[in-house]
């Protein structure tokens, strides 16, 4: 059977997704669950990396599994062996062929801000002393969208392919949060997060909403702005083909 | 200066509002900053206690200080000094004879209740096995309002005065989570998360809506439901006469 989990998870004491000797990871956690519940070690085929520190809403992975427990049943009986960081919204028998990561059409993140702090939701927004101007983040925005050589928006060196095609990017403000969301066919190391760094520094008015296209022309990650903490990143959705 | 101090935190790892020898709590947590930033430990007064576990949105306490620290930076002051499950929303110089406890005129507490698993909500949300039917739960709260014995919703034998004036409390829905949301001139030991737990049996379907009538009525901790957990409540506001 190829099991598809779909998965909310709080990141902020995992090493990020990918499993790794010695750290606690997301697909790590989970391979253990398998162990306990199928006799085997078996690590998920996750979406799509992420940083330490970064959460899910709605993440998915799949694994192959020959076992008699029923679809149905799978959930209940990983989530028995899982810490309550990681919850499964629900577990499905997918395709044979499907693949979580090359099968996805678009991933989709959202990064909050905040001015005010805040206990209750501390882990998962980035408190910034700044006063941010959502007219200006808001405009910068769309220049986003469409096909672009992201270069500028990731510190990796020599990047095989820095082409990608932003779907959706946006940003509103509902009880003095700002959400930055953006949607897009794949997403380059930190992207979202440098992309977030740059729109702060427009919106606290370093610069105009133009800057952004300036920043993605010279192809330089010097040109762009600091990377945004994790713990304001969510994976929040991720699509494939009907 | 007599300072007021408006507060959020996280209750999961706090033992209560009230400082108690060997635990950690709110109160005895902010006593502790004010001792780096004022040179003595000063007790604050709460505007009432809190369970072990349970959030605040919007907290108020005062204490008095004889200090050349502006008002303005007390804040920041004692927010170095403070971890990060407490945040400080506002301080103000309040008159030399406020008092956080005795001049509330009522306190507003919400509960969340959510069927569906969550990992970043966890900690302030109490995960329910049951379906609820909102319809009954909103149907039965308006009952609660009035002056009225609470008995039935506490565990503690011989309340001294049992009687509390409910001034509003109803139940909503939004994207799965159930709110209970009940103010009152006060409130018995652990009358919320009691109320809740009857609610609940309400809301699953154990007892139609007036079921919450007969309980008050018995004057008898046994006639109501069980007491939900901490982590679903939160002290959401107090108000003071302006």
């Amino acid at each position: 059977m190829n099991v598809r989990l779909l998965l909310e998870f709080d990141g902020t004491d995992f090493q990020g997704w990918q499993r790794q000797p010695g750290v606690r990871t997301v697909q790590g956690v989970i391979a253990e669950a398998t162990e306990a519940v199928f006799g085997e070690r078996i690590a998920p085929i996750g979406a799509g990396r992420t940083d330490a520190g970064v959460h899910a809403l709605a993440y998915v992975c799949n694994f192959h599994v020959d076992t008699n427990i029923p679809v149905k049943r799978i959930a209940a009986a990983l989530t028995a062996h899982l810490p309550d960081d990681i919850v499964i919204l629900g577990a499905e028998s997918a395709p044979e062929a499907f693949h979580a990561r090359y099968d996805a059409t678009s991933r989709r993140y959202l990064y909050q801000i905040t001015r005010v702090p805040t206990a209750l939701r501390r882990r998962m927004v980035h408190l910034t002393r700044y006063d941010l101007d959502l007219g200006a983040m808001a405009g910068a925005a769309p220049a986003l969208v469409g096909e672009h050589d992201f270069t500028s928006f990731t510190p990796t060196l020599n990047e095989r392919n820095p082409v990608c095609t932003v779907l959706a990017a946006d940003v509103t403000e509902t009880e003095g949060v700002v959400t930055v969301s953006i949607e897009a066919n794949r997403f380059l190391q930190h992207m979202v997060r440098v992309i977030v760094g740059t729109l702060i520094e427009i919106g606290r008015g370093r610069h105009n909403p133009e800057h952004i296209m300036e920043v993605m022309g010279k192809r330089d990650r010097r040109a762009a702005g600091p990377t945004a903490p994790a713990r304001g990143l969510v994976f929040a959705e991720v699509r494939y083909p009907r």
